[in-house]
């Protein structure tokens, strides 16, 4: 019989009664010493960001942290809180919705990223991605924000601004640059990256795997989630539904 | 038939194409300015609060990230990742965790810190407590940090630093302590303060709503959740059970 | 060090390698044997129902499967179909909506028929309920269905055939017609019971716990909750918030 | 500016105030007339069943109930229960962890089954499938019942009875078995059809797509949540970990 005290194992944390240390480092000399931000990066990477690394993720997660209330994950949070729920229940709810659609587009956009890095041919990168992915590029365009998503243009320039302190290499800037501009040309208009494609390339840039991406993001809009879910237990209401009673939501009698 | 678009209703957030903006300031203005936990501050309150408030919500922030794989929140996130569902789904699975018992204890000490603060009474506020609530009072003592929990004297240190900084004005500082002593008295040996205490304190001398004390929790605890879930899908395992399958629970034939 | 073997302790389930028995009895001899309904109870309570009651739980069971889309745990389960998550994931998020308000209604109104059953004096019972909980009483009336929630009166036929047909002995159902008596006597019109009502008659005359009242309302619900996520999973769509993108939200500038 | 009254269509569920139709049948018709089975049929399918294949739904439902609290989702729901979250919380933490790996193996096999269906070459299917998806197929072996899941002999008798009786074509019991003689084969051992490969055998011959082998295994397994999750109540616990707090994790200090 295996040995259970083997069965769940960790690098992240270590402790004993009295003592707790993350990657090895006692917290009461981390609280008040490290940023939020700072220590985001010590639990998921296992060390200390530099300050001008440290910067750039937390631009990426001050970005993120909302996109208004008709996102499915922000309403859904709302109305959980008429529910009757906790607090920790609604956010949950929330979260539970970043899936694929709602919350990958950073995660596949650093996957892209990454693809051509390796490969070191765009078109022909972005090619085979759409002949298996489909006509939709993730990190670029955007269908409410039209021409441009306003968060992108300040990311990518802290991006270029850290590339030129020596931060980060740049070779993502690039890439994503690249990807923007093959986009545009094939479309015969502006394509320009969203928040998802200058978030991804801060991710890339720092050496974060593609599914952390995602992990982040959902870091960042927990903060909106929140809010939402807080103004929304202020403001009361009891089983809020997504429109009031009154409209009707269209029965088809043609069956299923 | 009421109308629709004024169903719900935010002072969040505002945007139309092109355009994002949070409680009235646009977010191309927030992102390489504020920090994250000022972005925190101003999408629960509103305003930006100044560098040693921020640095005060930053410390409660970076101390509760994590306590250990024991915790039911961080074991349930291993257990998902295991599962074949994606990180936001585990994360969710690990906030949903984080309720009365688990998650609750800040948000129960700052609703009784303000129950002192209401009745200038602490030792009949806290009678009255124990009374109502049973023998236990949220933020004192700790089940396996003996004699103490390492988090709580540090964050002490801080809040009582910018508490003579004029950055906070040290009521709950003077309260919270008064309760450690009537309970230490009163015991007959040392009920040390723990994190969920100290961090009371905090979000009480910084104005936040008793509610918001677990919203944050939780937004600080989501990086232990994401660091745990992560690092066991990089371990990998399929269907992992609480302990190693060798280990039999105990089956009671006397029936329900 | 306490025995890890004794950490988890069930008198439910019973497996060794190639034998899996529930409550004693093997489930080779419970499939094609068993309704779904006994196996619940079986499941729940520990021993088989007879018929009769049997067939009140599965009234019960179909009776609330679903309340249209306008209720928030469909429409969330719906949102979450085009969020890119699993079914599981999308059934979750409905489930986890069904809290004190959403789905504790059939709890609440066991617990008081109880009060009333130990107290023996219904409108006293009913007038401390009220001075606690406040006017509104779980399980009568309906904010949508008027005059009558047409679920009620059919579910109350079942539980007078079953109580003549000496299934139950039918006090709760004397108990749940006086309390709409009262209230209706109260209120100078009709407050009839609802679907809450008339299922806890038969929770309560089944002899179930009252959280189980809830616990079996979320086994039901999970039905619509399922056909509502799938159907909307077969009509597609991407990221579908509560109103179309045409819809804008308000925004208050006068702040929080 | 789309009408808000369109975004939402179902053909599920019909509603004005007291009036409530399923498929355009009035719930007062059904309740009392369907079986709970029939009732998950129609509200997935549209139609109402025949009693034969409601007798092959239902043992499907009864079969999978639970499969003990060593796997995740019944671990993590009971976990739940001590934390302080309502029981429809801890159902959903139990029902959020049924993805690909735990509870996808069902559809999996239908998907497979399909396939092997509309090639009409099981060889070539099952090496293709091999190929694309590796070594594992769904449905076949169990890590834990050797020599043989009991549930799967016993649903198999069903649905062959099923098959003699005219209740459906058994085109898919050939299937199935052909895919566990030819694993059998390859592996020079006999690979027996587990639990998700005879579930599936039932979903297939009934007509359901795919994805509805995971929806009705959710709808089964909740059984079995909610009973540990209530069994766990009742015994009471707070922030019951994994295994007991006695037993430390290993920390690698090897650091990430």
């Amino acid at each position: 019989m295996s040995d259970v005290s083997d069965w769940w194992r960790t690098a992240i944390i270590d402790m004993e009664p009295g003592r707790i240390a993350f990657r090895g480092r006692p917290i009461e000399e981390l609280i008040g010493t490290l940023t939020f931000p700072q220590m985001i990066w010590l639990m998921l990477r296992g060390d200390v960001p530099s300050d001008g690394q440290a910067r750039l993720l937390e631009a990426a997660l001050v970005a993120a942290v909302d996109h208004g209330p008709q996102a499915p994950s922000i309403a859904a949070a709302r109305m959980a809180a008429t529910c009757g729920v906790g607090l920790q229940s609604a956010m949950a709810t929330g979260i539970n919705m970043l899936g694929d659609v709602h919350g990958g587009a950073g995660e596949q956009a650093v996957a892209l990223y990454q693809c051509v890095a390796a490969r070191g041919d765009l078109d022909a990168t972005l090619q085979d991605w759409r002949a298996e992915h489909g006509k939709y590029v993730p990190g670029f365009g955007h269908r409410f924000h039209k021409p441009t998503d306003p968060r992108a243009p300040r990311l990518m320039q802290l991006v270029r601004e850290a590339r030129d302190g020596g931060h980060c290499d740049g070779r993502f800037v690039e890439i994503a640059e690249g990807i923007e501009a093959a986009l545009s040309r094939a479309a015969g208009k502006p394509i320009p990256m969203n928040i998802d494609g200058a978030t991804a390339v801060i991710f890339a840039e720092l050496g974060f795997d593609a599914p952390l991406a995602r992990g982040i993001f959902v870091l960042s809009r927990s903060v909106g989630i929140l809010a939402h879910a807080w103004e929304q237990t202020q403001q009361g209401g009891r089983n809020k539904g997504p429109t009031p009673p009154g409209y009707r939501w269209t029965y088809d009698s043609s069956g299923s």
